[in-house]
């Protein structure tokens, strides 16, 4: 398969690719690095990148921020920043990778646990787990020519412990159970799943 | 109690109004309408409305627009109607609320059915519906002096037959039970719960 990997540098994505890679043509589209730059906040620049890459077999999205910090003086604008990065950041690269992909291809984007199971400083990123999981079980029920959509929703990966200060009690995962589930996604048969790795 | 109720002339806003001026003092906020008017889309609207409401036991919130159509064809701008409105009007009501809130207060969203049990045109209120559950339950665990949050997430109610179309095979819920859902967050003692009424 060709697929696409957006976010091929950051923590997850690196393993990710470097997994696909074994069996597939990997894409890897990053911010500033990897074979094609992408600002997923811009529309503009995810048609860019689709046109650069040509028809592909799957898109893997692991990239998308948010704002961490207290709800007490938390804004409109720092909320944005998961707004317009990890939710409708992901969104549109399914909403303009619809017209690209190939039939029977696959997306698979990235929530996380907050979104059922917060923390304190996480509500901009509980939100957009919680949309983007929302999204994807409506998105494939409508995408066409046998196309896919799941989101994989990881916990605190064992390769981020500046972050386990964040979650305490929370017991960080195994970046190989993390991988697995973009393979399930990826190579299996899944659709409309939110496929949790905690 | 003080309440404010936004949306109050909407259908489940204009019964869930009735219903609590039995027993408070109510203020209806409209966009066009009401004792106050507010533009749920503009934060600068939202601080306009808690200044002149004044200090509050209850804000419920029954309003929200999204965008309905088809998956295919859907554009960034028109998920930003559901994002704009539904999700981040809904988001900043409780951000900028936070500040003129009583201490025991309480905060009531809307979100609904299409979160998690998807109908085709639905992925944009799906998203919203979605992003404001999980926005909620985050909040709940951060809101101070014993201000609490939930969200009533109805299925199409029996008020609004134009909608059945578009949602095949939904039995229509009670609007009593959709009334009594905001009831039991306002009068109640939860918090961080998503009150489904399907």
């Amino acid at each position: 398969m060709k697929i696409i990997i957006v976010g091929a540098s950051g923590t997850i994505g690196k393993v990710v690719t470097e997994e696909l890679s074994k069996r597939h043509e990997i894409i890897k589209a990053s911010r500033s690095k990897g074979d094609v730059q992408v600002d997923i906040e811009s529309p503009r620049s995810i048609e860019a990148m689709y046109k650069h890459a040509g028809k592909f077999d799957a898109m893997v999205s692991t990239t998308g921020l948010g704002h961490f910090g207290p709800l007490k003086t938390a804004t409109d604008k720092e909320f944005r920043r998961g707004v317009d990065s990890k939710l409708m950041g992901q969104i549109n690269l399914v909403l303009i990778g619809q017209h690209y992909i190939n039939a029977k291809g696959s997306f698979t984007l990235t929530s996380g646990i907050l979104g059922e199971d917060p923390v304190r400083l996480g509500a901009n990123l509980s939100m957009a787990n919680g949309g983007i999981n929302s999204f994807v079980i409506a998105a494939a029920i409508e995408l066409e020519n046998n196309v896919r959509i799941n989101v994989v929703s990881p916990g605190v990966v064992e390769d981020s412990p500046g972050n386990f200060q964040y979650f305490p009690g929370h017991i960080p995962v195994m970046m190989d159970n993390v991988v697995a589930a973009y393979v399930r996604s990826v190579e299996g048969a899944l659709t409309g799943k939110i496929i949790k790795v905690f």
